[in-house]
């Protein structure tokens, strides 16, 4: 995850680049819809995490790392509380969307280049941070799309974000 | 899909952009390699394609877009033939990898607004169209995890991708 320096002219805008990961989150929340509330907290395949457990990681890192990067702050990473209910982390994950804006809205684009000790421990260019959160959230959808799919349920298209 | 305008300082160069695909394109290479032969072509979940179907299908994207994007041809999609072997798949990705390279130089920033018709029928900003490869490759790359999981087989580290 090392950078280079821009050698040519940038192509992705910081509001792109949300409106991007807004159209990602939109999809991730239905995925989370489509689960049946016990296999949202019990199915695995293969001794993996629950689609609850791997929520909460999602859950965990995107507002609480853009807050911390927001406020130049290298807090330590929060193990999650876990909801106990499927309409609870959606509660939270759209509470989470505004504080994605919020702290988004913070973090002006000359940051983005800059080296951050995210949670104390990923040091990396802020934008590499925020490419590996929305990449994380990508590869773990992809995983709960297996898990509805092993349900017999059909995942949304892949296609829709809003 | 849509694009917004430009109205922040952009955030990500071309340079960037093809050097995180393709640390992107070293973790799916590592996770094809990491199935056995027969599980590639024969392992499913829940009734989805096997890795070497899902495999297939990035091969036949990434080359071939970018090809079509730098020429501004509107070639429809072709199925691709499906190689036979596991080694057959690894050799056809390292030569994906030249062609991406080739193709990406050809694409000058200032396209990548403009809209484009892939395979004669994805109309979106080049942009959009090569975000959308690159999530579509995290996406199923996500599926060949779980599989490998449920085959018994640690995937590799999503973080390693050089």
């Amino acid at each position: 995850m090392e950078t280079t320096a821009t050698t040519t002219m940038p192509i992705i805008s910081k509001d792109e680049l949300l409106k991007h990961y807004f159209g990602h989150r939109f999809l991730t929340r239905r995925t989370i819809e489509l689960f049946p509330e016990k296999e949202f907290f019990e199915f695995s395949i293969g001794g993996m995490r629950t689609a609850a457990q791997l929520a909460n990681e999602l859950l965990s890192i995107a507002g609480p790392a853009l807050k911390a990067i927001a406020n130049s702050d290298d807090v330590p990473y929060i193990e999650p509380s876990v909801p106990a209910s499927k309409a609870e982390y959606l509660k939270k994950w759209d509470e989470a969307d505004e504080e994605i804006k919020t702290y988004w809205a913070q973090i002006p684009e000359e940051r983005f280049p800059e080296m951050f000790n995210l949670f104390g421990q990923y040091n990396f260019p802020i934008l590499h941070n925020v490419l590996y959160f929305i990449d994380n959230e990508i590869h773990h959808r992809g995983q709960m799309f297996v898990y509805l799919r092993a349900l017999n349920i059909e995942p949304p298209f892949f296609w829709e974000r809003w």
